[in-house]
């Protein structure tokens, strides 16, 4: 399993300050945080933008490529900072984060994985934009999405597949979960080819005020369950270490080979 | 799943001298200490005990009855050590740990299985006392096993299948982790009996100087992958909150019914 650091998030208020005050130092310094944390690649998550969108992606872009090496995962739904983003893109391949059935999502995002060849996350989402409710659901979206990526000339190799998991403090959530967890286990199967997956663990134990004890225990169950259905890439808090850490414990635990305990 | 506590094993120093001492206050408030930490029973792990087995074992099961009103693990291959912890136990029914192919321990033990009418422990282990190094050999020494525990009169809902879990630290360790995860996933089905299932925890990461944040990890990792596939009790520290409170977060993840944040 590798990492995505999900730390750059604009609703966070300290991101959205720097953000606001154009503190650019602010950024290199999370970047090179990040990396040294163990992330493989960073997730930029800057709202939908609907002021200067080239230039506010630009400095995001600038910044984090000047802090670390990593690949990008452009988390937008604005088509023109996704595009500046991609263009400016240079460690790596970059990915579009993210893109759904949704029309004029689809359109957007498709056209700009194919004419960049980046990789493209693609969200098991109803057309509307709902959370399906079962595993199955989930399975037909994700051939459905595959199959039309696919038709759209990307290759099934840059697709990275999202099941999408809701906080368990939702109603359904815990169900959910394990929906999620079955939608991986079944997907190479359904979709006849090994496909590369991804989870965001943060959402998990948000919008209830459970004790932090309850939040890492949560974390660190399901991040083992996520790599045993064969989650490729989870996108979370990297500096959250305990998840992590069980992660790359049970990705070794997990892999025929040699074994080491200096996977930390 | 539910928790066995181990922290009353002769082999630990503070355990060794207490008992030297004949110090039961030692042992009352450790099986107090054990009972509030969550666990649903207490391995006495006595050892062999060449002298005064009974009066030694009646020592142990005294104080850890007076301290605490949870089942007893019964853990030598004293078979008169056994017995007398058997005749005294008095809060729910005692496990007998444990019982193997080889030939004198399997009468013995099963002989008291029967009489006393108490669970007991079925380690995965050849004739020759020998760890199996794939889960088709555990698989075959668990139906011979449960065939012959089940000609001796003993209910199959009393036996308990060990598929032994080496540590990680041994050649072969992560190989036979995968292999107890397989084993306990396709007992139910090889027996044609919803079988229930232990594994000790803390061997898994002993006999190697791993950091501790290692051993924590690994921990974390490998209850989850045992939860999932189905273990019904871990042999554990009980004093070890983080994979303890990651098996109950497992526990209710995986459960389906009412969900809730407060499973610590």
């Amino acid at each position: 399993m590798l990492f995505i650091a999900d730390n750059l998030q604009i609703t966070r208020p300290s991101v959205a300050r720097a953000f606001a005050s154009g503190d650019a130092h602010f950024f290199i310094e999370l970047a090179r945080s990040m990396e040294r944390a163990g992330a493989n690649a960073i997730d930029i998550n800057t709202g939908p933008l609907p002021k200067n969108p080239q230039k506010a992606m630009a400095f995001f872009v600038n910044a984090v490529q000047e802090g670390c090496s990593l690949p990008l995962c452009l988390d937008t739904v604005n088509q023109i900072a996704m595009e500046e983003g991609l263009a400016m893109a240079r460690h790596g391949r970059p990915i579009i984060n993210g893109v759904s059935l949704e029309p004029s999502r689809f359109r957007a995002m498709a056209g700009l994985a194919r004419r960049f060849d980046a990789d493209i996350i693609a969200y098991l989402l109803t057309q509307e934009g709902r959370v399906p409710t079962d595993s199955d659901t989930r399975l037909a979206l994700a051939a459905n999405l595959f199959a039309n990526l696919c038709d759209e000339g990307i290759l099934p190799e840059r697709i990275i597949i999202d099941p999408i998991c809701p906080p368990l403090a939702w109603n359904e959530g815990p169900a959910q979960a394990r929906a999620v967890l079955e939608t991986l286990r079944l997907l190479p199967d359904v979709l006849n080819f090994p496909i590369r997956t991804v989870a965001g663990l943060s959402n998990l134990t948000s919008g209830l005020r459970a004790p932090q004890k309850a939040r890492t225990a949560f974390q660190n169950a399901y991040i083992a369950l996520l790599c045993k259905a064969g989650l490729s890439l989870a996108l979370l808090d990297i500096f959250c270490t305990e998840p992590l850490n069980t992660a790359r414990a049970c990705t070794a635990l997990l892999k025929p080979g040699v074994f080491s305990w200096d996977v930390f």
